[in-house]
């Protein structure tokens, strides 16, 4: 029962959340009490097991099927980025043609390009649909809000964000859970290296395109950016399989592209080219892909990535020309620049600066708090959810109902304006955008609250930015958008329905900073527009962390180079305020969804410890000629993913390591019977039947299962050779190595399971295997309770 | 005499420039025909040596001094960016406080301040310095002009020139010569671990910075912004070293720094720093920083080198605010943005694209042979230049009167152009800038050719990205130009002249794109100055092969972002054309100065071999208690850097890897001379007189020296204990590891030795050590001369 509480305790360390971590590799110190007293007798922790011995211990029996039980929850799979230089891969390797290799990056530019058009088209439909619903939304209402129909202005409203939430909150809640929220955080897991159940399915593609369309036009306060990142990751690994395997779906000329390096890549690419599509900024697409979601990088990738945003940018381009005569119905106002605020000279001396750097601080203590709230409401949302579909409904139509109210409520608090005289516009505004709407005002008046509540959150943010002195916002009014955005923006993130916090933020932070602009008037001569767009700055630094790429996403939304200085020294001084206080928000949701994301650097507590003082033996391993039944009992009995093979006499002098065999090659090899009575080398002949794709990798929870086996009785007493699809380099360190050091290699490589080999000779010739668990903080200060975290 | 054969083939692989490997680990395979018969007789390659040993071969002795004596040429070293964890280092960092680790953080950004103001200043300095000479110079030739005394003008231009390019050529050829060309494939090498011999030298920084003024103004086709990154770096590495330790001027609280490690995030900032002061592109330069320069990345860098060079974009902005009075003499013309080309709007259509992508595969098979002709020029300048600073000088003199003759006789080809009537500006132009020169013609005329070759590289520049109708260049004009530009461009690179790529690549490339724009303007509706600098990028694309900072300069260079996807397109075509000719002009140099540098990923031809096929047993090793008279033979007879260290009975039970000590921590050692006389662990005395600082690693040639000792004969005979300043974390491989995984593992932490161990037991604990240079293309396949090199 011992085993029952370690998995109790696991379980809380990770967060309390719906997910589990797939414990490949921690159940191997289950047994340690039973070992063998073998002839590996240096050290109590270096003991080898054969399967067959660990397959009569009963206890074992139950705990790893309890743990397969367990697992089925939410499972979560460590990527693998090493290559996997076995002997069926470097006879593919030295075969291999020019024509292959052309081939080859001839297919990775264009899926780059694929992706690139998908994702541009993608993005332009969801600004086309968005723009339509929710304008034809605003003008219904403001039909009867010219007729002074007031209920029934709010029913109109009401309904129609209503049932647009209810049909995003079901996608969402039925067919794919995986598709709630900014997706953002997931993808960033992805790329570290942590593969989340159904995270890139074509499910949770089509659910965020068209959860975040009516999300966005049910008047939520979110974004379609988060999602737009999400859905370009989803296209990318979807181009990337080939198709959808489920649904029948897949080119067979794909197949190089099965493994988990080049899925990176290609995620990657549509990581950047969702933010490109998304704000139409293709740098700072590329940015964010290098800044926020990418873990590992290099320079080939740079250049793909931006030829991928800079197809997207074209198509963008492309299809709003085609709009730009009025036939995508209410849609094709803007340009390829979001908010113009060209108009604003920036010139600006000392006490601007000073003035700058208060609304820098400012910004950043309000981002921090604005991250504390959400992961509190996150964690409440998530207790709510767990109930089931119908909670999530519920939660989704409650605040639903609630934005409704304040939308239409809160400009009631606001007074009437007399229209300025001689203004080149009209006024009140008639139809669905600008700036000046007359709400419930009398004729020639116009109620600058409902300019920021009663329209979309695209164009309250236009509002926002604004320069010049002739439209100008109360003071009390933009206290009132704040506040309430601020508080909107925090309660609709972790409702079941795709949600940017990207909008939100900026929307929070435009007002914020237009507010600060106002009061602080006496103090500078900066533009009004130029403070909404510093306070946005301040409030992106403060919650997202983000330094570069924010400022070139703000640059080329506002097309606006000369501020660069200004938005750069306030993006610097909330990140800093913000740090001193928590984690950016994605990291903090990636921790609370209890995904093992691994630093790129090791903590400080790691160099006081070595790798054999984490690493959990004795574990299965194999001899290089191995028994069926051996290998179908320790697949059966454990869920590990790589088991180290021996080399043993009489194929060698002594115990030597050969290298690691996967478990995904285990269950082809073993599928396709190649089988011998005797205990003998028959490499040659599998190498001949075996192509290295045949071991290509499919997507999580696709591949061949223990299930699709049909060993016969009399085969379980079998041979089969293990040495063609062993790994023969896998990457090792001595078991003194500083756990520090092995944490670096661990992750600048991308491994996903590390040997750990003795020191000292005489001794068996592997001591255990350092997988990413085994690197966690949870784990390693749950070991060692009295190592100072930060020290 | 079989090593000095293999000393001259090496030298000639590597080039046949002044420059020189030390080959710090491969003389070790000198003696492998002496090999004792010990008892490490598993197989003929992993046996080891005792130095006393290895003492008695005299012919081994003999090379090595040969190696020492030639490497005196112009030493080369590897940088080591591992962290060595010996007890010593582990004791600072059990002890350290957190005042101390808070004291380092604030460091790092107080001098990532530094670096930033510091190339900001000299940013300005050069600008100013520049444009004042430059001008004065012009203004005199003009006045000359004006009273039509034609010779007496060519006369004051051309000696003018003459006087600059001779400052500069002496500075460069007496003082520094490493000052000499652009500095950024040094840096780039330095960047990826290589440091060249003062390189980044104080001196270097002088003449850097005032030979570049000089070089610029006297009129030669170069640019200040190669010489401004390498300047850059060069105030990185002073201030991270405290100063300059030859001019004794140190700062001792920035001990912290001194090491490999935190230098090359300095130096990264330093190179960012330096694009951004050159180009006043402050995000560009963390892209250049990013993609052309750094060869290891992280997040928190990226943090760190925004930070930079928002500084120096703030430093450049505020000082040129203060020239805007007139107070700067000749400068204070443009603004922050240097180059405004907003006034074309860029609309464009299918048969735009088209020629676009024309321009770009024209634009790429150009810069490809201008990368061919540049690297042919610099291999005939290595010649003369290798004769004595003399020569260097006389070749400065040389190409300095072919400009003068060219910019002073080639606008006579030109005819005289009468001046637009209506025009805002005065025509023709009196004084040093604007577009209307009047040279040689009659009044109310102007020669369109002068306002090209008659004005500062910047004002050229300006000129041809001019936009709209009414300031045409002739076809002829620009052909001329952008021949003699090419040429002028190619044959200038390579003299004793701090000289920057950039801006002869945009000039030519700007005039190429303005022809080309003229030529087919039958087909497009675009506009001349978009086409210049769609010509601009093509070239840059072409030769620098950089892709997204390059866009985000010119981006920055000319506050145009809606012409975005286009510079983009050009951009990746003329990259993919050049790509398939040849390399990046800065890989082509660093390729041409023999500089070893590791690309990221592995060559193919790797994956056929394992370590040990290229590692280069036997090695000296020592024992954990050595005696000091050993350690001096083997510092003295070998230049190795690093010496594993084997712990033997008594001290274990069997021969094993106790780990890696490096050279200059045994000088160290050694120095304060705690010895005793029989062979005992004395370890915590040790510990007890040393704090990790004393271990720090000074510049290259500053550290201790073997020469600096001063050990007595008796104590020849005494032991010292290694195991306090042992790294006993080194990372390792198996001897069977593939060669294309180590290469990876040994790019991607850093590494300046991988050891590597035996995988069979019952042999002694280490095979080789695997160093930089055992992974170059040259070596490997000297050594297996039938493996494809592209497969």
């Amino acid at each position: 029962m011992k085993n029952m509480g370690e998995e109790e305790r696991d379980l809380e360390i990770e967060g309390g959340t719906m997910m589990m971590m797939e414990r490949e590799d921690r159940d191997r110190d289950r047994d340690r009490d039973n070992r063998l007293g073998s002839d590996d007798s240096v050290s109590s922790k270096d003991s080898l097991r054969q399967p067959l011995l660990l397959l009569k211990n009963n206890r074992m029996n139950n705990t790893s099927q309890l743990a397969i039980i367990g697992a089925n929850i939410c499972p979560i799979e460590s990527l693998d980025y090493e290559i996997v230089e076995n002997d069926v891969f470097k006879q593919d390797w030295r075969s291999r043609t020019k024509v292959e290799i052309f081939q080859y990056v001839v297919l990775k530019w264009a899926l780059a390009l694929l992706i690139g058009l998908s994702t541009g088209l993608v993005g332009f439909f969801n600004n086309l649909a968005v723009e339509n619903i929710a304008g034809f939304k605003l003008l219904l209402t403001n039909n009867l809000m010219l007729k002074k129909k007031y209920y029934q202005a709010f029913a109109a409203l009401a309904s129609c964000n209503m049932i647009l939430a209810i049909a995003a909150a079901i996608l969402c809640a039925y067919i794919a859970p995986a598709a709630a929220g900014s997706g953002i955080p997931e993808v960033k897991a992805y790329l570290n290296g942590v593969d989340s159940h159904s995270i890139l399915a074509p499910s949770t593609l089509f659910v965020k395109i068209f959860g975040s369309i009516f999300g966005v036009a049910a008047g939520f306060v979110v974004g379609k950016e988060g999602p737009m990142v999400h859905t370009g990751a989803c296209i990318a690994n979807l181009l990337g399989q080939g198709g959808s395997q489920k649904y029948r779906l897949t080119w067979k000329w794909l197949r190089f592209f099965k493994n988990d390096r080049d899925r990176r890549d290609l995620i990657t690419c549509g990581a950047a080219a969702g933010v490109a599509a998304a704000f139409r900024a293709p740098v700072g697409g590329v940015l964010f892909a290098l800044e926020e979601a990418a873990s590992w990088w290099r320079s080939a990738l740079l250049w793909r990535t931006f030829f991928t945003t800079a197809v997207v940018a074209v198509v963008l381009r492309s299809f709003m020309e085609l709009c730009r005569g009025g036939t995508c119905g209410l849609f094709g106002e803007g340009g390829l620049i979001m908010f113009d605020v060209n108009q604003a000279k920036p010139v600006y001396s000392t006490p601007d600066l000073l003035v700058v750097i208060f609304l820098g601080v400012v910004g950043g203590i309000l981002g921090s708090i604005y991250n504390y709230l959400v992961d509190k409401v996150l964690r409440t949302y998530s207790i709510i959810n767990e109930r089931g579909p119908i909670c999530k409904v519920l939660l989704v139509i409650t605040i639903s109902f609630l934005t409704s109210c304040c939308s239409f409520g809160l400009p009631w608090l606001s007074k009437c304006i007399p229209c300025p005289p001689n203004l080149g516009e009209q006024c009140p505004t008639i139809g669905r955008s600008g700036h000046y709407k007359n709400y419930q005002c009398p004729p020639n008046h116009y109620n600058d609250l409902a300019s920021l509540f009663f329209t979309t959150n695209d164009d309250a943010i236009r509002n926002l930015f604004i320069s010049g002195f002739d439209k100008e916002f109360h003071l009390s009014t933009l206290l009132i958008f704040f506040v309430a955005i601020y508080v909107l923006g925090i309660i609709t993130y972790g409702i079941a329905v795709p949600s940017g916090l990207f909008i939100p933020v900026i929307l929070a932070g435009a007002s914020y900073g237009r507010l600060a602009g106002s009061l602080l008037r006496s103090f500078t001569v900066l533009d009004k527009g130029l403070f909404a767009l510093l306070g946005a700055a301040s409030f992106l630094g403060g919650t997202m962390r983000m330094t570069v790429s924010i400022c070139v996403i703000l640059l080329e939304l506002t097309n606006d180079l000369l501020m660069l200085p200004l938005v750069m020294l306030v993006l610097l001084i909330s990140k800093t305020v913000a740090d001193s206080f928590n984690k950016g928000v994605y990291d903090q949701i990636v921790k609370m969804k209890g995904l093992p994301f691994m630093e790129a650097h090791a903590e400080p507590y790691m160099r006081h410890l070595v790798a054999s003082d984490v690493v959990s033996g004795p574990l299965v391993t194999f001899s290089g000629v191995e028994k069926v039944g051996n290998i179908i009992h320790a697949l059966r009995m454990t869920r590990h993913h790589g088991f180290p093979v021996i080399d043993e006499p009489p194929y060698s002098a002594a115990p030597e390591l050969c290298g690691l065999v996967l478990r995904s090659h285990l269950l082809v090899l073993l599928k396709r019977k190649k089988f011998t009575k005797q205990k003998a080398m028959t490499g040659s002949t599998i190498m001949r039947n075996f192509k290295a794709r045949d071991f290509a990798k499919p997507g999580l929870g696709k591949g061949l299962k223990l299930e699709d086996l049909d060993i016969l009785e009399e085969e379980m007493e079998m041979y089969v050779d293990l040495h063609p699809i062993t790994n023969s380099s896998p990457y090792t360190v001595v078991e003194s190595m500083s756990l520090a050091k092995a944490a670096v290699l661990f992750r600048e490589l991308g491994l996903r399971h590390l040997l750990v080999v003795p020191k000292t000779p005489g001794r068996p010739p592997i001591v255990g295997i350092l997988t990413r668990h085994d690197f966690m903080p949870e784990h390693i200060l749950g070991l060692y309770p009295h190592l100072d975290p930060h020290k």
